[in-house]
Order: structure tokens, then C-alpha cells, then sequence
């Protein structure tokens, strides 16, 4: 079954500050015509943060979006610091965020947040042999963290209770209970 | 620490179809100001559905904001027809997707698919003891798919081989491998 659809129009609609908003008309395979909403965004990291006394790093943040203080693990976006590499933007982030080096980072996975609006790719890493940085690095302007260490039982309980509720955060305690069975 | 922002200023910037977009100002915690970029969108559902044969559903599906076809489990908005309730939005997406009522949902967890700039919250579900429906619902409007059944060891190496990079889908197959342990 073909299933592509082809662009007829794009209209660009808002040019923000982390995101840059489209309106498609498009061709469906039928041949009538259907319009999209799309959001592109940057690449994005985040990594599973394992300390040496098996804890995983979290950071309490305040996220306009939900108006709510979220837990969430080490993340940030791929920008023009890191040439393009997601890598280095791992290693730039959690030098920033949580400061340390990590001497393994593995890739665990990469996906798109949400692809039924957005573009946004995010690979997830895990960050092993961590070092605390002696370069510490400027946190972005209005990043305000806490840093939280939890073990896998208690990431596992707050996420049960729901006091854990982001996507990337879910994912990486389930890559942590399958990696420590 | 104190990490609320304190919304100074909204600015609507465009209402689309599926989502909405807002520009605010915000006072940070040192009293400094910052702009945030918000996507409104729809409360979302998704489900790991499980055949009597042990095989798992998913779609294919054209995705306007990546170009490509993409590999995901059924899933869909919680909309004006479902009163509220994600439930009942799971109900109706299986059916009008996969053709099938679970005559057991799980609620498995919910999580924002992309916190930094969005409010999309989605709770996914386990779907098993599927019947065919005898109603079948409309398809949204142009909405194409195809429909595939894949073993454990199929999705997991789909995902490993990066032909599946749908975070939802990504979590289900997670959570299917530590339900199978």
C-alpha cells in the first residue's frame, strides 16, 4: 500500500526561540488534500546516569509547558556548540548539568518524542565511570536544576506512583531494571 | 530551591489543527526574565496490544513531520467524542485502527512525550484479549495504515536494528520484554 503523502504547501507560522512551527497542505494517497502541523525542533540526548554506588541521576526542573516541577533524567538539546554531534552534546550536557565526565557512554536507543506533530529525534545514552568534571561548564540562562540520586527500587516506586511522568525518564528506568536482570 | 517561573505574558502565535502555539514571557527564579515556547496538544493514548498468537500490533503509517513511514503502536488523541476519558479514546482507536476490542486494558503508565516545549501527555495500555469488533468505526480522514504482527524477538530486533524509532514504541517493546520475564 502507498502510504507517502506530497507536500503542496508549506506555510511557515511562528519562528520561536526552540521551535519553528509549520502548516503543510498535502496530497493524500487518494489524491484529495489534508493539512499537517508541524513542530521542528533540535536533536536531542539524555542519558541514564548510573553513579558508582548504583544510583541514577535525576533533576527536579520547572517546566513552563505543565507549569509544574518535573523529575526528570540528564537531557538537552544537540545545538550549534556540538558540530552536529550527539555525543558531544551528551558530554557537553552532563558536564553542564550534572558535572561529571562519564569514561562509557553507551547508546542505548534513539526515537522520535512525538511524531504524529514534531520532528525531534532524541538518542539515549547510557553513562557509566563518572568523573567529576574540573572544567564545569555555564548552564544555559533560566536552567534552574536540583539533583536527585536514586536507586532502581526507588526510581521504580516513583514511577509506579506517578510521580515520575516523563517519556524519556520512563524509559530509561525500564532500560535499567531489563539491564540489571 | 525554589524553581517556579512566574508567567509574566502570553502571546498566542498560532492555532493550528491539531495543535496550539504560545509564546510566554516568564520571570525566572533570580528575577531575571525569559521567553518559553509552548505546543498545546491533546491528551494522547497509545497500547502495546497483544494477540492470542503472543504477537504484538503495530502500523505503518506516513509521518508528514519526518517523511517517512514509521513503525508504531495504535494510538491516537483523546478527542471531543471521548468525554474526557483516555480510556474510552483507547477503546475507539483500537477499534477504528486495528479492528479489534481488548477485553483487557491495562493502564501500564503516562508520561509527557516532550516536556521542554509541549504539554502532550499520553497513557499507554496493555491490550489483550482481543475480539474482532462487530462495529466498525470510520477512520479519521486521511489517515492511512497498514497493519503487522511481530514476536517479541522480532520487535526487539527492529529495534535494534533502528527500524523502529517511535519512543511509544520503543517503551511498549520494553515493557513487553520485562512483562515476559
Amino acid at each position: 500500500m502507498d502510504l507517502e503523502e506530497k507536500v503542496i504547501k508549506k506555510e511557515p507560522k511562528y519562528h520561536g526561540s526552540i521551535i519553528d512551527v509549520e502548516k503543510q497542505t498535502v496530497q493524500l494517497p487518494n489524491g484529495k488534500q489534508a493539512s499537517r502541523d508541524i513542530v521542528y525542533h533540535s536533536k536531542a540526548v539524555a542519558a541514564l546516569v548510573i553513579t558508582k554506588d548504583n544510583k541514577m541521576l535525576m533533576e527536579t526542573q520547572w517546566r513552563a509547558p505543565v507549569q509544574e516541577v518535573t523529575l526528570e533524567i540528564p537531557a538537552g538539546k544537540v545545538d550549534s556548540r556540538d558540530t552536529g554531534s550527539s555525543e558531544e552534546a551528551m558530554v557537553r550536557e552532563l558536564n553542564e548539568e550534572v558535572r561529571y565526565h562519564a569514561k562509557t557512554l553507551k547508546h542505548l536507543t534513539g526515537f522520535y518524542t512525538s511524531v504524529g506533530f514534531s520532528d525531534e529525534y532524541m538518542d539515549l545514552y547510557l553513562a557509566t565511570d563518572l568523573e567529576p568534571v574540573t572544567d564545569e561548564l555555564p548552564r544555559d540562562q533560566g536552567e534552574y536544576l536540583g539533583i536527585k540520586e536514586y536507586s532502581l527500587s526507588e526510581a521504580k516506586q516513583l514511577l509506579d506512583s506517578g510521580q515520575i511522568k516523563d517519556a524519556k525518564t520512563t524509559m530509561a528506568i525500564l532500560y535499567w531494571e531489563l539491564l540489571s536482570k
